[in-house]
């Protein structure tokens, strides 16, 4: 299985790469610690988002890598985090031994501490835009969308969730906080980068947001269906939990259906835009028939 | 005793509690968290240098509360993920259970993630500046400071001391990472507000950096002789848990004339400012005679 763009993926990797510090001080432990919790590979669907949202206005490469590695730095904290003993409790990611399990808690905890800081230092900084108006913007937005009222009251919902059985609509909402905000935002960014027209913005927020939605979807059919080899990490995790997911509520099929339906609802938002958005068609394709 | 500000301390707990959300959602447990570990207390010693610091330059006391505010909310996360199982494994903090065992480990993780990204969600939103240069600046030099090459460092480096004892010059590190970098942020903030000559955020940064030398060398004092009724939080761990600090290296007699010096060092970089600097240096004082 390919995946959906290699080339774009390696520019990724080189930039965060770049981004991270590098381990010359007593401290280094933590700093080889982040470089292990980001660039251990992952599908960077998020930095994809950022890059081809801002392609669509013809940002300049560097800003848009600058920004997309803001973005994925904040989605590997929450993953490092996630996996803790004391959260989801996993000892596998990516094909490979967790933060907490390779180094130890108190590390995984840092590390998250310090890629999340990191997030907004980048993106404060001129290089990344010479208009602080955009950079302030950024910093806005992908505070709004990782916070209390974001990605991590997602993942509180998350966890209360498991001893108290959320209904539909409460899963939805979980999910929505929980991943659909940071990739509402990492669609949105490519245009607050250029700063596009608020309908504009809105358009690529609306799109990012049903393809979210469709790739959350889809990953938990893989974790229901799939092995771990293929998937990467344990599978059947969540049943097993007894968490809330779309799949949990609706069955195999009907949440596939459901997956197509978000994924086709996701293109038609990028109709405004002509063929400056075919690589974010492409995803809309990609995120329901991938197999990782 | 009497704290250093009461009155400008209760300005800075009303602000924080506007600025933390409340509970309405089903995340509400998050929030509760977050108003447990912010609003319990505390010294405001990073509040008060922000909003001193400002008041030389005729600040807003309204943007001078609001990034006092930012600033305490990090200085918040950071002890709620300090307290953890799995680094100072602390169940007291002000007199009160932490974070962690009033609540649980998964909730303390995420009300640290959420205190940190609030505090940057706050700095970008312009009624803290109405400039987007003194935001992003904020941004950048906050996040520079709590970051992996500030406290998120300096809090690694003490855990390493434990099992490999730091040098003298060590120990001084550490603690310029751990605390003294947010303390010389804090100090300086206030210039960034004002958009301040370069040599005057400097003399700020320089007298916040001994203060805050000055004010750890006392804590640890207060550690090494105090009763854990008077100090608030269990004392004598430090030597416990073979800590690295400046008092177990000179011993308590000279540790004591260390924060002296330091202290009157701060004062000196106030000399260009005149009396608006009377707040600034009142506190000098207080550093070295407090009791708590």
């Amino acid at each position: 299985m390919v995946d959906f763009n290699a080339m774009l993926a390696e520019a990724v990797d080189q930039e965060l790469d770049n981004l991270l510090p590098a381990g010359r001080e007593l401290e280094h432990r933590l700093f080889d610690a982040m470089r292990y919790a980001v660039l251990g590979g992952g599908k960077r669907l998020r930095p994809f988002l950022v890059i081809a949202g801002g392609e669509i206005f013809d940002m300049e490469m560097a800003q848009c890598l600058r920004t997309a590695a803001a973005v994925e730095l904040v989605h590997a904290y929450s993953l490092v985090h996630d996996d803790l003993p004391c959260m989801d409790d996993d000892d596998l990611r990516r094909g490979r031994p967790t933060v907490h399990v390779k180094f130890d808690e108190a590390t995984a905890v840092l590390v998250g501490d310090a890629l999340l800081t990191l997030a907004f230092e980048i993106l404060a900084d001129r290089r990344t835009s010479a208009d602080p108006e955009v950079r302030t913007n950024l910093v806005a937005g992908l505070a709004k969308a990782a916070g209390g009222h974001g990605m991590v009251g997602g993942q509180v919902l998350d966890l209360w969730a498991e001893n108290n059985p959320l209904d539909e609509a409460g899963t939805v909402r979980m999910q929505r906080l929980k991943t659909g905000e940071m990739i509402a935002f990492a669609g949105e960014a490519g245009g607050i980068l250029a700063r596009a027209r608020p309908q504009q913005r809105q358009a690529l927020r609306m799109f990012a947001h049903d393809l979210g939605l469709a790739f959350q979807i889809t990953d938990d059919l893989l974790d229901a269906e799939g092995s771990a080899v293929e998937v990467g990490k344990a599978t059947g995790k969540d049943a097993a939990a007894g968490k809330a997911t779309i799949v949990a509520k609706l069955g195999i099929e009907a949440a596939r259906d459901r997956a197509t339906l978000l994924s086709r609802q996701a293109a038609a938002h990028l109709d405004r835009f002509g063929d400056k958005a075919n690589p974010l068609r492409a995803l809309c394709e990609f995120v329901i028939t991938r197999s990782n």
